[in-house]
């Protein structure tokens, strides 16, 4: 059957994956709640959209951190990529390329940081790592970045603790004999015996770690993991470049707050430095979601290996079937640029029920794009 | 089994409609959040019934645009009759007729125009166009229909680009080799060879379009597909008639507000210009939806082919089983008139929660209607 | 298996009865929206409990009208018993003379006047009566019903025409051949020749024919089925003793308010004049709701024959398994006279949220009330 | 299947125990409203987590009423633990004694005071009473549970009537022949003939009781089953030491409100008096609950039997695999403590949406707790 949203994607992926795999790419801390209401914050949002604007010619790019991408949306780090794709991150970090975004990867990547660079050598690519315990190793890996061309670092600074994943912990979930990080040498994962790397990472971390790693590079450092204006603020002062609004994809602490909508006291709704990057993973799963997401917010990062995944087979591959799909998309993303042009033009022209910059936003460069495609999305081979 | 309210309609064309057109009907775009949504906001609605008021004689008839029907209730545009019915919109025209309420034919019907003149010589005709991308085909199609007694233009102007409709992509819906599009002349249909017309219609038209319309007809103008207050306040500046408040049934972009109900920050719930048209399609499945519907608006234009298919069932038809549902329908409207009544004078005589301009309804002309069918409405054949 | 709350005798006479009287007795006009809300406003209450109350010894006898009843809970007027049991309308009127409380008899009853008064010659009887298009069948009923006993009149004043129960067209519901209304002369039965007597009432009844009804007896009158402010006012500018807030369980016009909870614009929430009777029927499904119900209102009429049948088994037989029955209900309202103390006190201690004349009820006189039976109440033989 | 979260011991158990058994520990009052809202109302809190604080450390440790324990988590009163467990009450005793928490024996208890002090000889305990008829035997208790080192009284003062728990009528629920009360002399009984001993507990108890138990004893007293304010401030007037905020597990009176979460007019929000104890129990279900829990109020008793349940089969038991058990759940404390911590400082450094003391919590005593257990959690044997 023709795959022709992300829900169809995801349970391709489901049908197809050892469940252990598949439980931890969709699982959620403890309950659940906050990885549910990531999508079901979205669902609430109601558009108001204006008619009768020119649409026959739009534009979605934009730029972040200095560099041009292709539309407001971009890959945000997930790590084990292997588990689900053959070859991994070097697959989605060539898809990302090909459609003109930004890839994170993540420290606990399955392919190594060579290979990735190899495949996609003109990609926009940035870096994720969390605060080894091992500071000396977290020095040599940002060195290593730096000469390999990522342009930004981004710290997760939300898992000084792992989140309890109850579905890993029944299947006593790890990676298998064939597969291993490929970023941290062998020799200095302090969790290696373990079944989740998680044992790796600091739990002493706090803010002055993040002026340390500040002092450490020239690169541009973005925060992810935060979700209070209190913490904004703090990371202004430490002079970082931006923060990523994320829960985890609520893997991480459950029962926190969603990311986009709803009444959030002292949350991240008010007005911002214009110069700070605030970018936003998390739950989009349909168009109206992303374009609602990129409107509110300045950038979307995708989250989540469901997402990954489905880049992995739409973007990723250079078989012939998916270069047939990756124009698929292209064609798709013809139409979602009318759209969202429109949808852009609604917000601007009207207040948003809760206040949001986005007037602020580095928004509408259009350009024409003519994509004939006109065959239907379908599932690879 | 008798069909005894329009989700029993529903049933049994699920039951009889190839899967494909089914789907087609019914579908929703993305996710279908506004489609269902415009059936949820009629069920969130309460009424305050007042009591002890004389419904011995009621009558439904009002005006809309200085033509009397016999009922707020008329028949919007939908396309493609004939993969529902075998004679298509002539027997939706001959139901109107019969009903003596509006049917407004599409422009994308798979009936002729001379035929549906035909079908229904007296009836309430009205037009409905895209902007199509050859400006010509539009100045002939007015033309013609001006010629062939039609008495308002409908302009949709909510479909720059296509809905993403899920099902339709799976199906690779298209019409069936024996139907073709009746009204635009195939050597001018843009989109022949594509599966969906929507190809022919203008992503570039705008506000200067409607002035341009204005300026080549004397017909009065109805913008269909307004959700705001801004673009309602834009088609009075334009000179237009009137607009219908529509999502296109959630069909086209998913995650609008839905028709009725809810808090609209800058909705359409404010003082209205007198003479200034405001109807209302989408959603209404029961009586009751109907009646609520047509006290807050002015009227009600019944969307979806399922309620088309309704009609072409229950009114359209000239055959024996057909002539007695209809005399079933008379039945019924008898009694929804004595309730529309009770209704009527209940909200007339309270301050609905909403402000809305019912005191300027056209409203209560009663007359005496004594209607004696004493058999349950039953299924034809 | 033990039928322990209102719910398990539901279930049981779902079991019992042909699915068409079923259908009757469950049915909610249209969508069933109203009947529902009914149910679930009870569900959204929330009791604020006070604690350390000595309730060793409470009293439920309060005063209707002017005559002591056994507790604040009474059986509304529903046609037809004898679809549910075979001694039908009498067998209501033993039970609720056993438990001494009223029961208003419908004017659709299937038992004789007599008979009623035959099976409970003390027991408190009312009668409800519809505006029949008969006034002289209006003037003798009142004048045998006076003659009978019958304490107060209940006119129902929500039905001017029917409510459209879809399950009873589906079944064309109508009283079988052995059953046939015992109140109304078959000769005088408008609608004798269709399936439900609802043609009967005179769908031109409006506040003069309250009036007329008025200064035809001295019996007290009791409005049936006012659900807004103005029209309660209305009835006290008419001259009746009360009204009986309901929506007709559902039945009737669905869509409107739920007669508990809410917010209610207009409402009947207000102060209201002293000695003017405000009754509430319909919804009551647990003994929190009942205790609920009247503390919030004077009385709760038990409403649908769902409760009728109930009561039917419960209370009316004179069998020696409903005699054990009738004990253990005893045995389990002298547990609710303890917690209904408790609530009263609770209640009467503490604003209530919405504001209702709580501290106005005829209430507490408390007794001792020592009820032995140790065995579980159980099914009927 | 390993048990990783508290409803797969719920789970557990359902699958292991007699249904008369499980229906008693899982049911609640009527419709189960409070019952299911004491989980709901969690489920609606979300939490604003603050990052980048050092949690290598972190200390869990509290005061209750004077005495240390290792965490603000303590077992409150539950009855009958030998229908769960062979040795019931003596091996819950072990459990909390061995995790250094509080656990409150109840007076309905399967197994004696001696035995429950002689299992667990150092562990802080508490004891649970109600208000028996015979207030000498009340006298007698209050002098044993002295003589044997309890440390505080709770009084229960919900349950003057028994709440109508609809499985237990319908299974006939009590006890088996081989089980009996223990700690009141069958001969004493008053309702020993009865199912449930709920016959003993005196309706008439009322405030002058909790002055003639204050009188009688040194030891402190407790009030559980204070839900509104007015009967806080008569529990400080008549000179207890504390309460516990409880629906009972909503088994009592349902309909009440959930004692966490939602607004509450005239609630328990308000500032308290500094020296007075305010401990909460009901609804945790999960890590991330509890710790919600611990936030707002203080402390946190682990109600109802499938708590008890789990924690006789997780901390009671002495055999082999319950020691690993019992040191996975500790292994799994250390994660929790961390994320406490993190909590902790997120929510004392933030104000809550709602008004409560948490400054005023003796709280964060931080040591740390290295804790080296890395085998997950298994189902004993």
């Amino acid at each position: 059957m023709a795959l022709v949203c992300l829900d169809d994607f995801r349970a391709y992926a489901k049908r197809h994956l050892p469940k252990g795999t598949w439980d931890y790419f969709e699982g959620g801390a403890d309950e659940c709640a906050t990885r549910d209401d990531n999508i079901l914050a979205f669902k609430r949002i109601r558009l108001r959209p204006r008619v009768l604007k020119n649409v026959s010619t739009v534009d979605t790019r934009t730029t972040i951190q200095g560099t041009e991408i292709s539309c407001p949306v971009s890959i945000a780090p997930t790590g084990f990529h292997c588990l689900a794709w053959p070859d991994g991150e070097t697959s989605m970090a060539r898809g990302a390329e090909a459609q003109g975004v930004c890839y994170v990867t993540s420290m606990y990547s399955t392919s190594s940081l060579t290979d990735i660079v190899a495949a996609a050598p003109s990609g926009l690519r940035w870096f994720q790592l969390y605060m080894h315990k091992d500071r000396q190793l977290v020095t040599e890996l940002v060195r290593e970045v730096e000469a390999l061309g990522f342009r930004v670092l981004v710290l997760t600074v939300d898992t000084p603790v792992g989140g309890k994943r109850r579905a890993d912990l029944r299947n006593s979930f790890g990676l298998p004999a064939h597969l291993s990080l490929q970023i941290i040498p062998e020799a200095r994962q302090v969790g290696a015996g373990h079944q989740l790397p998680i044992a790796d990472i600091d739990p002493s971390v706090c803010w002055e770690d993040v002026s340390w790693l500040r002092s450490l590079t020239r690169l541009p450092i973005v925060l992810k993991g935060i979700l209070t204006r209190e913490d904004a603020e703090q990371a202004v002062g430490r002079g970082v470049q931006g923060i990523l609004v994320s829960n985890h994809g609520g893997r991480q602490l459950d029962g926190v707050l969603a990311t986009v909508g709803g009444p959030r006291p002292g949350g991240l709704g008010e007005p911002w430095p214009g110069t700070f990057g605030r970018f936003l993973p998390a739950g989009a799963r349909a168009h109206t979601h992303t374009h609602t997401h990129t409107f509110i917010h300045s950038l979307v990062f995708i989250e989540r290996l469901l997402c990954a995944e489905h880049c992995t087979m739409c973007l990723g591959s250079t078989s012939r079937q998916h270069i047939e799909t990756v124009q698929q998309r292209a064609h798709t993303r013809t139409h979602n640029r009318a759209r969202t042009r429109l949808c852009t033009q609604s917000l601007l022209a009207n207040p948003w029920p809760w206040s949001c910059p986005v007037s602020a936003l580095p928004w509408p460069l259009f350009r024409p794009c003519p994509c004939p495609c006109p065959v239907p999305i379908s599932t690879p081979g």
